[in-house]
C-alpha cells in the first residue's frame, strides 16, 4: 500500500485577506442596528458573496476572546457574525438563546450595511455554531428551543466543545432549558452536524475548580445524541478554553485561563477547531467533502493528536 | 455614668440538654415521611413544648454542617428543623424553595411522630430562618413567593447572611425567583425580621474567587428592604461560612473553607450568630426583649466584634 499523501490546507490561513468590524447595538449611523454588540469577520479587499457562520460564546467570554478563531475561519471565506449575547448571566441561557435568534434575525435586515462593500452575504447558506455554553444555546436555537421565532434557517451546526449545564465542586446539573435527552440520535435537526472536543475539557484543574466541561454533559454527550450526518472531533490533549485566542485579555480571560485545564499552548487547537470547521463548511456549503475525508482517513494531518468519529 | 451591666447568656450553651435526629424521606417507620431529608435538633431529656425553627441551608451545604449551630439554638429550648433542600442545584431556587414550602406544611402531619416523646411542637410558634442561598429563599417564602401553598404561618423570619444571587470573577446577578427589589422596605412581611451579615462575605478570596456574599446582594441590601420591627447585626471580622461547624467534613466543607473569606476561627461567630437568634427569638416569640436591647446599648457583650441597627 502506498504511504498516504492525504493534505488540506484548512490548517493554515485562507486566501482572503480578513478584516474585524465591531459593530454596537447603538451606532447611530445604521437604520437597523443589532439587537447585540457583534464581532464581525469578513474577507476583505476581495468582492464576492460568502457564507455567513453566527458563533455564540461561551460562558463570561467575551467575543473578542475569539478574533483569532474567526479570522482563521473568514480567511478561508466565510463571513463570522459572533453577538456578544450577555456580560454577566445567572445560569438558565434561556435569555441568550432568545438574544441570539433575535440577532440571527437581524441578518437579513442589517448586515449588508455592516460589512465591507464589496462583500455580500450569501444568507441562504447560514451556519450556526457555539463554544461551551454558547455550543448549547447553538443545538438549542437549531433545535426550536427559543421562543424568539427564527425567521431564516440553518444549513449546518457545528458544537465547539458543547456544555448542557455546570458542576460545582461536587455535582453536576443540567442547565435549563435542557438540551440533551439521554436518548441516542434524539436531535431532529435536519442538518449536518460536527462536534468538536477537548479531551481535557473534563479534567478538574487544582482539583479545587470543577470540570468546564463535565462528562455526561459534554461533547461526547452531544455527538451521541445526532443523527447522521455527524462528525464527532476530539483533540486529546487540548482544554475546554484552548481555541480562544493567546491573549485574552482582562480578568474574565485570566479566570478562563486559570480555571479549565488547557494544553501546552492554544495555537495549534485554535487552527485544529478553526480547519476542522472549515473543513466541516466546505463538504456541507460547499459540496466538497475532501478535507474531511481526508481528516477522517489520516487523523494525523491535523495540527494536533485528535480522534474521528462520524456517524454518515 | 455607671459602667454598663449588660449581661446575657444567650451566647453560651442553654440549659437544655440536646439531641440531633436525622430523618430520612423513605423511612419504612413513618406513616408520614418528610418531602426531604431532615436533620432536627431538640431539647431532650425534659417534657415540655417549644416554638420551632425551619433553617433552610446554604449552596452546597450539608445540613450536617450546621449542627452545632443547631444544637446552640435548641439548648435554648427550640426545635430545630433543616431540611435537605437539595444537593444538586442551577442558581435557580424555585425548586429549592417549593421543597421547603413542603417541608413546613409536613410539620403538622408528621413532627410529632419523630420527636422524643416527652417533647412536643409548639407550631403557632414557628419561626424561619436560612442562610446564604437559604436566606434568600426564607425571605422568598416569608414573602409568598413560593408556588406551594403554604399550611402555617410565621412568627419571625431570620436571614444568617442571606444573598440573593451569585457573582462570578467578573459580574453578579440575581437569581430566580428575584426577592431584592431595591426599594427601601418594600418586604410586606408583617413580622419582625432579624439579619445577620458577615464583614468579609462581600470580600473576594485569593482574588480568583467570587464574593460569596456580594454587595448589593447581600444582608446589607436584604436589612434595607425590611420593616419595623428589623434588626441587623453585622460581624466585622467573620466571614459567609463562619457559623458552620469547625469540621466540615468531605469535598463540599472543604471546598466552602476554601472559596469564601474567614475570620480566625469559627466558634465565636457560630456563638454569635446562635446567640442573636436566641435573642431575637426570646423577644418576639417570648416577650422578653433584654437579651436584644442588651446586645443594642451594649455590642461588646457579643463574642465578635458587630455593628447593630434596629427599624423600630
Amino acid at each position: 500500500m502506498a504511504a498516504s499523501t492525504a493534505t488540506t490546507d484548512v490548517f493554515l490561513s485562507g486566501k482572503y485577506k480578513t478584516v474585524l468590524i465591531s459593530v454596537d447595538t447603538s451606532s447611530s449611523s445604521l437604520v437597523n442596528p443589532p439587537p447585540k454588540p457583534l464581532l464581525i469577520g469578513s474577507p476583505a479587499e476581495v468582492a464576492g458573496e460568502f457564507p455567513v457562520m453566527v458563533l455564540l460564546h461561551g460562558y463570561m467570554m467575551e467575543t473578542s476572546f475569539y478574533s483569532q478563531l474567526i479570522q482563521h475561519v473568514s480567511s478561508h471565506g466565510y463571513i463570522m457574525v459572533a453577538p456578544q449575547l450577555y456580560t454577566c448571566a445567572a445560569s438558565d441561557s434561556t435569555d441568550d438563546i432568545n438574544a441570539a435568534a433575535a440577532t440571527t434575525n437581524w441578518l437579513s435586515q442589517g448586515l449588508a450595511a455592516v460589512l465591507p462593500s464589496q462583500v455580500s452575504a450569501n444568507l441562504a447558506k447560514l451556519v450556526l455554531a457555539g463554544h461551551s455554553r454558547g455550543g448549547k444555546g447553538a443545538f438549542a436555537l437549531a433545535l426550536g428551543k427559543s421562543s424568539t421565532p427564527l425567521a431564516l434557517s440553518f444549513s449546518a451546526l457545528l458544537g465547539i466543545d458543547p456544555v448542557d449545564g455546570a458542576a460545582s465542586c461536587c455535582c453536576k446539573f443540567q442547565t435549563k432549558p435542557p438540551v440533551l435527552t439521554k436518548v441516542a440520535q434524539s436531535f431532529d435537526l435536519n442538518m449536518p452536524v460536527m462536534v468538536v472536543g477537548s479531551g481535557l475539557g473534563e479534567d478538574k484543574k487544582y482539583k479545587v475548580f470543577p470540570a468546564c466541561a463535565p462528562k455526561g454533559l459534554n461533547h461526547a454527550a452531544f455527538f451521541e445524541e445526532c443523527r447522521s450526518p455527524a462528525w464527532h472531533f476530539v483533540a486529546k490533549d487540548y482544554g475546554h478554553m484552548d481555541m480562544l485566542d493567546d491573549d485574552t485579555k482582562g480578568i474574565r480571560g485570566v479566570v478562563s485561563y486559570c480555571m479549565c485545564e488547557n494544553g501546552s499552548s492554544r495555537e495549534p487547537m485554535r487552527r485544529f477547531v478553526g480547519g476542522a470547521a472549515v473543513a466541516f463548511l466546505r463538504a456541507y456549503l460547499g459540496g466538497d467533502d475532501r478535507d474531511l475525508m481526508a481528516l477522517q482517513d489520516t487523523p494525523d494531518i491535523a495540527p494536533v493528536q485528535i480522534t474521528v468519529e462520524a456517524r454518515l
